[in-house]
């Protein structure tokens, strides 16, 4: 017998712990119960609710003039990410990497593979590259056409100055590509206030789906211009568009009930106020969360105008009693899940603050941190001194 | 509230129709309920549940001397066809493409995208290729590296002679590579009788998952051998292993609903008696459809010989009254959606045996096409005599 659960921020139901991580998250209830059916995925039910996806995707991104078109696309984010790169990035042409963190590093890594010219700014774990830098490497080199940046780049939790990236990108002519994965939904990329190609993002991050696919938003005329760009056949945004426009179809079985709870998430997100709401809620979350949290001593990697509402990177301890795996088992025992940080240089841990939970649960998890840590025999959370050096580096 | 359904092979839950289509199937109901929570990716409980999932396919693949590894990709099957081209295949290796029908097609489509040789033998619509035809084309080009081939090409539902094919490659000092997509778990592809490299198949098969994922199997040598033959980073095979050596996590998002659900599909396969169980039963389903479907005077495409027990591909009856989106129609009203054919040269239709039905099942979707004909005024489903002299063509 399942229980039915429909308070708004409950507990998840037959005891699973909250996920305080960067996706897959906690999910409502409902949206898990939209999966408690089977569609065919040739079906007309089935291609109107993709329709409807992608209309209210376009519309989450701000369009209203009918200038941008939303292409699903099965797999993880990372997919969604070589298939922006590998269908909008024409063969002869050259990407401008902008990395601080896993996530820039992948797309490097990404372009790479596809054996495409590109150059990359790494400003190492974190610092956020800045939009004289974008100038002086654009101006730099001519062959460079596309930029690619990370909106909020989840391995520390910072949130890139995208509107400052877009505006020396196209005041230099090139053209901006955006992996939105972990703020679309909850942070404006409205194409109205910033310009841009193409983004990505995927079900299970600020909408709150479950995973399985990702989808691209891109600029109609700048879509019609890829057919042929592609190293894949499944990773080929043009053809998936086009066999969509053609049969309202995806070209390849979609993960039909990963698209019902979407769905059902969509309606969730609207009710909340779309991204507005979405993105208070969560900024609530991450202010009582860190609150607590600086409270027991712990500090943040980032000062606070770079904090995202999305993650939340902590420095470990310097206290020789804490040790992160137990760290991890302790809060899991008491409901909630943590995840690893990853820094290169000093040891961390991260805390999301997406997904279903609102700041009385977070108020839970400073809570169970300041539990853990007494049962660890930890009197205090503060960080080495080389944590905090490490911080002062980042300019206010 | 929702609603339990436990019967073995009761009607789904809310109205839904059966699918009886090639997949995404209709599964059972305790399927969809495990995906009634969340994981976290990064879990121990979530890493269990992927290393049991890939015991378990690597089993149903019969390796008991401990050659063979599984490793999961995210995507839908046509991701995983194009992962194992992309890795399994050395730059400067070439590839004979065995097709009859799309899927085969498919795979010749995926080659050119990879820019990397190729040959094609093209059988048509379903007519077999065959161990004379695969020796001549491998005595002919000393460059032929691989051989792929399509287990049951569901386009058709022809099930293609694949140990014969294995024997012809061997025989030659080849290697054989196969799409059994819709055929895995229902129909023996027995490491040890039939000898190939690696396979390829998806959760939304004959294993009645749903769809999110496919899996491939490999001999663990030839796994090891792929480093660096990847064109793409989210489908290198190799990399997506190592990684799940290394932490036992999948590289990038999993989609961890569908990995869910898959784990409770392995437990009824396995206690309905695994690939002979399951393919007892998807044969008593194609006996009594086809039965009752010929009594009505339908043929099907292939001859008993070549019909596999996945998927049956009917003519559309020559009578002037028969239009095929209005029999879907009338099926679907009556809860079963058919699948349209793939024919280029005479007009079908497709009715699916896979999924969580049995033969009574199967003895109400010959009613409906009964009673369906008759509100259309079609008084037999006698096809053309093009359909039947197309037939003539098949070699028994
Ligand atoms: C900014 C960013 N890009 C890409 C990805 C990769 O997504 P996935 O893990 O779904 O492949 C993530 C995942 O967290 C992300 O946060
Ligand atoms: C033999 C075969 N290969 C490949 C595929 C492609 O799988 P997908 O539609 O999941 O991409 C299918 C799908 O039915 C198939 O039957």
């Amino acid at each position: 017998m399942s229980i039915v659960q429909s308070d708004a921020f409950a507990d998840p139901v037959m005891g699973e712990p909250f996920l305080l991580t960067p996706g897959p998250l906690t999910t409502a209830y409902s949206v898990k119960q939209a999966m408690l059916r089977d569609w065919g995925s040739w079906d007309g039910d089935f291609r109107a609710m993709t329709r409807s996806m992608c209309e209210q995707l376009v519309a989450l991104a701000g369009d209203t003039k009918g200038e941008f078109t939303c292409v699903p696309m099965q797999g993880s984010g990372s997919f969604c990410v070589e298939a922006l790169l590998g269908s909008f990035v024409p063969r002869d042409g050259k990407v401008l990497v902008l990395a601080n963190g896993a996530y820039g590093l992948r797309a490097a890594e990404t372009m790479r593979y596809l054996g495409r010219a590109f150059t990359l700014i790494d400003k190492g774990d974190y610092m956020p590259p800045r939009s004289d830098e974008v100038a002086a490497a654009l101006d730099a080199d001519p062959a460079i056409t596309h930029v690619i940046a990370i909106h909020c780049e989840t391995s520390s939790g910072i949130l890139n100055p995208i509107a400052e990236i877009s505006e020396a990108t196209y005041a230099r002519g090139r053209k901006l590509l955006v992996d939105s994965m972990s703020a679309f939904g909850a942070i404006d990329l409205d194409v109205n206030t910033i310009r841009y190609e193409a983004m990505v993002s995927s079900a299970n991050k600020c909408i709150e789906g479950v995973p399985g696919f990702g989808f691209v938003i891109a600029r109609t005329s700048e879509l019609e211009a890829c057919k042929g760009n592609s190293h894949s056949l499944v990773l080929d945004v043009h053809a998936q568009w086009a066999n969509m426009v053609k049969t309202g179809q995806w070209r390849y079985t979609p993960p039909t009930h990963v698209v019902a709870a979407f769905l059902e998430a969509l309606r969730i997100h609207a009710a909340e106020g779309g991204v507005a709401g979405r993105g208070a809620r969560y900024a609530r979350n991450r202010d009582v969360m860190v609150g607590g949290m600086r409270e027991l001593g712990f500090e943040t990697l980032l000062k606070d105008r770079w904090l995202s509402p999305i993650i939340v990177t902590f420095f470990c301890p310097a206290h020789p009693n804490f040790v992160f795996t137990d760290f991890y088992e302790l809060m899991k025992q008491k409901g909630f899940i943590i995840y690893p940080g990853k820094l290169t240089v000093v040891e961390s841990f991260r805390v999301g603050c997406i997904g279903r939970m609102d700041e009385h649960i977070m108020h839970r998890v400073v809570d169970a941190a300041a539990q853990s840590l007494a049962e660890m025999g930890v009197d205090t959370a503060a960080p080495p001194a080389a944590a905090i050096a490490e911080r002062a580096r980042l300019a206010a």
